[in-house]
């Protein structure tokens, strides 16, 4: 039943690269979902040496993006040669996707951030083609849209990546950011093979906080059997990660974190 | 320049109904929305005396709806009986529109919760009807889907609208709620005569919380003349609230804030 789990490193962000990478090989996990700065402590080439010696593989890089000049923590540039960074290491790592966070709203102007992104886009798949690169992007929930993605919907995502093959743009489903979507079962449909990754949590009710409101499967409003349903009829067939930002989880032994994603997985997403 | 302007008495949530209306009258401002628990500790016939007395309509009335089951603070019944009371003070008081939240997700069922939404209307539009009175379905932000409304989205608004006539059933446009949306200048073309309020705020960057996280026009990241021209276009001609839940707005002199809720009308809603 696990055998498609992977684990997305920010669910256990107290571990080290080396840690993780050790915790899902002992746990019998095949997959992990890499974070770049995680990557950076040991090295792009020692962190694909240390994945593939513990025979694990790489279900996508988080991440590149920030397209629009606006994140999180104020003015970003273009992102493009930050981007283009990204597809090297993904290549280098072998993962089967490059997750792209779009960044926030420039000013008043959404309209145009939205604009400057699909700009910035054409401009990074050359590369991605070049590498081999399959580019993720990721509609963030719309609480996010301000300072972090001025991409929200699923559907939105797919006009984005029409003008490109499925095999270079393609498309994240992350439960927490879409569930909530009137057309989410439509769009995950019309997907089909833009699919490029299934990020699985929960979300907290009430919600303490934009980024960080989210749980293990199981523990919120999210029906995971019926998103994965979806997810699986229109074709996907890879990796799904458990992607949790959990202020409490990251306070625990991993070890123990980790137990605990194996279980929610088998009760909640494939049980 | 401010003859649109109408204060959502949540703005200033420090007043009493009777100091609302007060400030109203003296500021110039001829509109106000009303909320039943201010309007219940002077009773309805009192309520609707001051209104009239000072020359002021009445924009809203928030509200009726929970229909799901499911609110804040957790199960709520049915909601139509408290709806039906609802509609009672909505024609009482004169007001253009009472305002319906529809309540948020039963257990992981979000597909059998917008489903019982859609039936609790047909159960009390029959009343509205006969009142005289205006529902108007308010989609709320995405972030508010779990415990306050599984109604999400406009083009979702006007899709539970459609079966009822548009002088019975239309849909309030809240600008926080709504402005990420990529749809959102189509689903407002689209809702032409089924608009039966527009509200106005901006939100804060960070999000801090997903109820307060609101602030007076200009201080984020919304265009609000763009969404007043869009609204404006599809022939919404009437009342445009100034709907702001923020603790700091709360703890300062009403009268202050009312002159701030003019200014800020002026500058960036029609300015």
């Amino acid at each position: 039943v696990t055998e498609r789990l992977s684990l997305n490193q920010i669910t256990i962000r107290q571990w080290s690269l080396r840690e993780a990478v050790t915790g899902c090989a002992a746990a019998g996990i095949g997959w992990i979902g890499l974070w770049r700065d995680k990557v950076a402590e040991v090295g792009v080439d020692e962190a694909a040496r240390l994945v593939r010696d513990h025979g694990l593989r790489v279900s996508s890089l988080c991440r590149g993006g920030f397209f629009t000049g606006m994140g999180p923590d104020g003015p970003t540039g273009d992102g493009i040669s930050d981007t283009l960074t990204a597809i090297d290491e993904a290549a280098r790592l072998g993962a089967e996707a490059l997750v792209l966070v779009v960044g926030g709203v420039v000013g008043h102007d959404l309209a145009g951030s939205r604009r400057r992104v699909a700009e910035a886009l054409d401009r990074v798949v050359p590369a991605a083609t070049d590498a081999g690169v399959r580019l993720g992007l990721e509609p963030l929930h719309p609480m996010q849209c301000a300072d972090r993605s001025v991409l929200s919907t699923l559907r939105q995502a797919l006009d984005l990546a029409a003008p490109y093959p499925s095999s270079v743009v393609g498309v994240v489903v992350d439960e927490f950011h879409v569930w909530w979507d009137p057309v989410v079962e439509e769009s995950i449909a019309e997907a089909r093979d833009r699919i490029c990754g299934f990020h699985v949590s929960d979300q907290l009710v009430p919600l303490p906080h934009p980024l960080l409101g989210r749980a293990l499967p199981g523990s919120g409003p999210i029906d995971h059997r019926h998103l994965r349903s979806c997810v699986d009829a229109a074709g996907y067939d890879g990796p799904i990660e458990v992607e949790v930002f959990n202020a409490d989880l990251w306070e625990r032994p991993g070890g123990e974190v980790l137990a605990e994603v194996v279980d929610s997985f088998r009760r909640y997403v494939t049980g």
